[in-house]
């Protein structure tokens, strides 16, 4: 008896009841400022996975090995941000009442509030630990508050000062970083003194969030707004294992990946990759939620 | 002494206070279902018109004899409809407070709905004239009234029935197309029939938008949508120009245009001269404002 | 409780006890002469399809209230023809002895006779309606009999003369078009004379394979050969729906789409579309399986 | 002993000394004034020629029965128009001066006047039958006379009134059209008449000048500057069949194919096709040279 | 009352009193011997200035305190390299004797010549700082002396030896790194060096033309000839800011952007950056015009 | 007297008697896994190397002093591997049989197979230098032993354990690292470690096979299946030029350049560029054949 085809994340098929880490997708990009496309990454990236291996040679781990469900996309309306955010969160919050980790898949930036909405309502204490090319600390943009441009500023108006950490930023106005001095930690232009911050966040609840365009946009230039000057594959291949490995990651993301700027499929070669890497690194560390 | 850089539609730089017909971009597209991009489509249109001649053989008119300003784009929010919608209505209406008619260039076709409530306010029996692939007429998009698949639903709101018509749709759902049969005048697939409206409208102010998807996707592959089965390109061009030379058009748009996915530039050429058609119609049309 | 997301061709998601046609894809491309990547042709579709409706308005039908279920793709070899046609065969073979109708999307148009051997098996005395722009009639392609370009004159090794009807057919080298003048029934470059022959197959069981190549490439250019000089989709829309409703269609297939060389999605959007008007017309046609 | 790869327009290999139509390309587009690239025009035609078949079923002849020589590209210097015109200008009076036909392959439409000159010197009284979308009769352009918008008014400076016929035209500034009317015989937007041209024509020397962009740019995206409403590829096809083979033409070229607008490769299979036909329809026509 | 709008490079817009530096562009491409396209570059590199942010956290300065005014494109022929650097040469002049800089946006390498030549009437002189990939050192190409292969060699016709300092070299044939050991310092393959050539330069005037192709064509594909083996973004930053803050700058350039090429932007984006760095580190420096 | 074009990798013409080196390319991808369109990898490399120099500064050579004949494409069968290995390794035979170097040019990296067979029988005790991102030593794929994703395994059949030494490898299942720690020599993700191999393999006979994608996606993007974490441009350039003039390459390969998935060019540049380092190391190294 034939049954509809699934198509996951590779090797994500892991029954609910198995499943410790729960990949979703949210393929919303309203609020872009510049080339949206970023609605169409969770389908791009999931569709690229299969070009990958399961097994990672970095840390001679294979996905297979890992309790993880891809739960796939949520279908969200463009053109309201909140009811995408609601959607979100209900998602996110069904995943940790279950005991599991949120993985989420953008879509653009500002789909983070909606899934750290839901985590900060389970750990009220959780660090934000923050990659991304841009500040995204605007309190608006052209007059609106929910903009991916403002993500990073929204969750500050839930956790406050000194819980906000950011690597690889390198764009911004000149408010947004005067701002930033004063309520978050911010590393600019690369992910050095990262051990520092993981030695510090030791035990704690962490969300931990990726803007790919982190990266340089010779390595990843299917994204909206690329931003010359970012990192390597493989400097943030290594951070985010380091980070997944030893932090206590309670939820997670990565996100704008806009496919159709990317004609090789190697900006969602890249994003795949990337999430294969954070999977196999949360598998199994002690961190486990 | 040098003075910056003025990019508008070609030739149409008349002073305001000659001005009859006045251009106005709305680089909007929050609330595309599908591919978006059209926030690219003003500037795609204006660059491309310099390819073309003010000339046109069709109507042996010549669009530096036409009264005609581009007043630019607005600054639009991505993530924001309805502030969208009050700053597009606001520039109509300053423009129709002159005197002067607006003629909107999209952008999504959300952006009708601004320019349409000043026209409305201006003109209370107002008739639409609507060329799309699309009913629009969902009473909303996924919980969202305000999207690009309902416009024309919410120009209903206003205006009620009898008073709208359309021509060339080819997509909808069955109970868009159910609901559409009790309140509109819907003319499917093609233009033909419409020298019979345009009798009926005569001497009636008209608001004229043309969702350019109504083309075939061989014509204009540059669009959200793309919907095979559409009409040519000499079909609209003899369409618009019987409409905007006989009707008393009082505002009208042109929208969809997203040239991110034309590679050649033929979409964005299509939609160039599809205006510049309209606007040599227009002038000095015994139905001027 | 979360489940996995399932990707199927829209509204296609019928149980298989209730399915009467089973749609399946065939991701193949290893023989393809020219620009290959048809392999990608059954996902695209399948995408592309969510941008459409379930409703056409040119039967006034609904694919909500049809009998499909989409069995998701085939996992094929690149490099062994045999092994992908065996494979094809015992997937169409299954929903053959079901009882129903099994619909192949390619790949390159060789798939066909992996399905076709099958429908053969169960229908000895099916003929073969044939929509295509190249004869595929060639006894070898520089030596290899399992060839995309020679895949009709395959399927003639089994049912013999006068069982081909051909329709569209503008190229092939000059030995094919003299063999196939005393073998198979060819209207060439367009679809004129379709209703002759649908009077002469009623009640016959009949296998229809349509290279959407058939339509000209201003309307399909996402296509590995394409070939100037073709049909219209209205044109193919209509015959299409002529042979569904009107046919004892025990077997079909659309192919050939390469969407990689469609950056506008345009022809996606079309081969989607056929299939919705194919599948509409079989549905509750008097010539069901 | 293995020998270099030659690389022909498929089939076109005959020796110098049996070839009676002789082809050339000459990649050069320094005063394309909008999109440029048609230097990679003769390449990209050449290349796709392969993908076609050497029969044509629409004339029932095969290339491999033709005397045609593809004797490969000029190396022309970008940034001198008058170096490339005597390059071209002298490749072509190589080939009268044998007795053969020169057949151009552009290239941007200036190039047209190379050879031109040389079929001038030949053949004092020669007619012009011009295929375009443009009239091509500036006085200058910018002040550059030599340019592409100017060249059939160049070549009218060697011919004078009476002796030009233009078909297809839809676009010009309104001087040139003016002008024409004065100068030329012009039939605008299709092909209609020709038949009443070639009439008058009959015996009569003729230089026959395809620029492709005369198709409209649903068939014919990948040209420079792309002007909705021109005629399909059937209507060319029959055109140029009728001029090959009715009239006595002794050069001819098809230029403004530009590849990198055309990722479908469907230009340059019309483009290819046209060439084919154009090759079958001369040879062995009573007006051969 | 409306006005056009204005499109500048963004925050340029000071009035031509007070501006200290004058962008203005040269969209010319008309003797690039491989891809053409950059007559786009000036358009591209404007637009996607909106994609960043008028701080630099590189400088901790803003572009709005700057005295930019942005004059605009000057509207150039193709096919006419000499009438072409006249006018290049005309506005840069106008720009020079009102005690401004003026800053050149190619367009190819050639436009260098134009502006170059009015810097040399004002400052004979004048020393060239040169960054590419190519030596841009031949006597002529193909024939062509005014190239932009040549560009740099037709600069020397004015300077003389030791007036030229090239950095990043890493292409051209034998002939023209021979000739350059004699008569210009080349530094090959990377930017190293430089410090001590500033030295040098400490107090003269000088010339700064940056070919973007200096950059690897991972950072930088939206060029002609992408040449494989070139600097990273933050080299060259770093070099330009070094260049602009340290050096008595009496001209400058940025060139060969060609964004045809550049499905993704991000060569857009590293050139307007690298105007924007440049920008900055002019603005207030001791070296000031 | 005219001749037909050749087209060869820029100056690769000398005639058979007098090469040394002799490239022919294998345009086959029948097996390829993910995106497909190494077919069009020889004529783009070709194509592209126009755009570069005969002269190295690298090297300080030029292939015009190099004694080396480019004798085209092989005509491959799509769909029968083993057609196409046989036609490959005859080619390959022929020129290694009249004492000269077989350089190949692929096509996806099966073709290696063909080409090493006939290197095998001539030298039973080669080695196998091989750069890739993946392993390549899969026993099958999906059944097919014929893969570009088993070339190496099909080799190390032949050569068994301790000839094959493998550089960059990043990618692969587990299965195949494990089998490849037992037979094969691994040095994953980069090229150190190159020099003592070198020094191993001094005097003994080498075939050389370079899959492209051991580059960076950033510098390589066009490629089937795209390995972030790859080195960069300079890295495998030194590498190439060390293995080319140090060892004794008695035959070679450079693979798995898909055109179509690299707009800018840029890959087609890199791959061009490699081999002209090679051809230039290759050239009056002690190691010649």
């Amino acid at each position: 008896m034939l049954k509809p085809q699934i198509d996951t994340y590779m090797a994500c098929d892991r029954p609910w009841e198995e499943a410790e880490t729960v990949l979703f997708g949210a393929p919303f990009d309203s609020t872009t400022s510049n080339r949206p496309g970023t609605r169409f990454g969770p389908a791009a990236l999931r569709s690229e996975s299969y070009g990958l291996e399961t097994y990672s040679p970095y840390q001679d781990k294979d996905l297979t090995d890992c309790a993880v469900l891809d739960s796939g996309d949520i279908e969200l309306p463009m053109g309201s941000s909140e009811l995408a955010l609601e959607a979100i969160q209900e998602r996110a919050a069904e995943i940790l009442a279950a005991g599991k980790r949120p993985f989420l898949i953008g879509g653009e930036h500002l789909v983070t509030l909606g899934a750290f909405r839901a985590v900060y309502e389970t750990y009220p204490d959780v660090c934000i630990l923050h990659f991304d090319a841009h500040t995204d600390l605007r309190e608006d943009y052209l007059g609106v508050p929910l903009s991916h441009a403002c993500v990073i500023r929204r969750c500050w108006d839930l956790v406050g000062d000194g819980k906000i950490f950011q690597f690889g930023i390198r764009s911004g106005d000149r408010p947004e970083w005067q701002w930033g001095r004063d309520h978050v930690f911010c590393h600019p232009f690369d992910l050095e003194g990262l051990e520092d911050v993981l030695d510090q966040l030791f035990g704690k609840p962490v969300y931990f969030t990726v803007d790919l365009d982190v990266m340089d946009p010779s390595v990843f230039p299917g994204t909206g707004t690329p931003e010359p000057g970012g990192v390597t594959f493989d400097a943030l291949r290594k951070a985010v294992t380091a980070v997944c490995s030893r932090c206590h990651v309670v939820g997670c993301d990565v996100n704008e990946l806009s496919p159709h700027y990317d004609p090789s499929g190697a900006s969602s070669a890249a994003a795949a990759k990337i999430v294969r890497e954070m999977l196999l690194a949360l598998d199994g560390s002690g961190a486990a939620v």
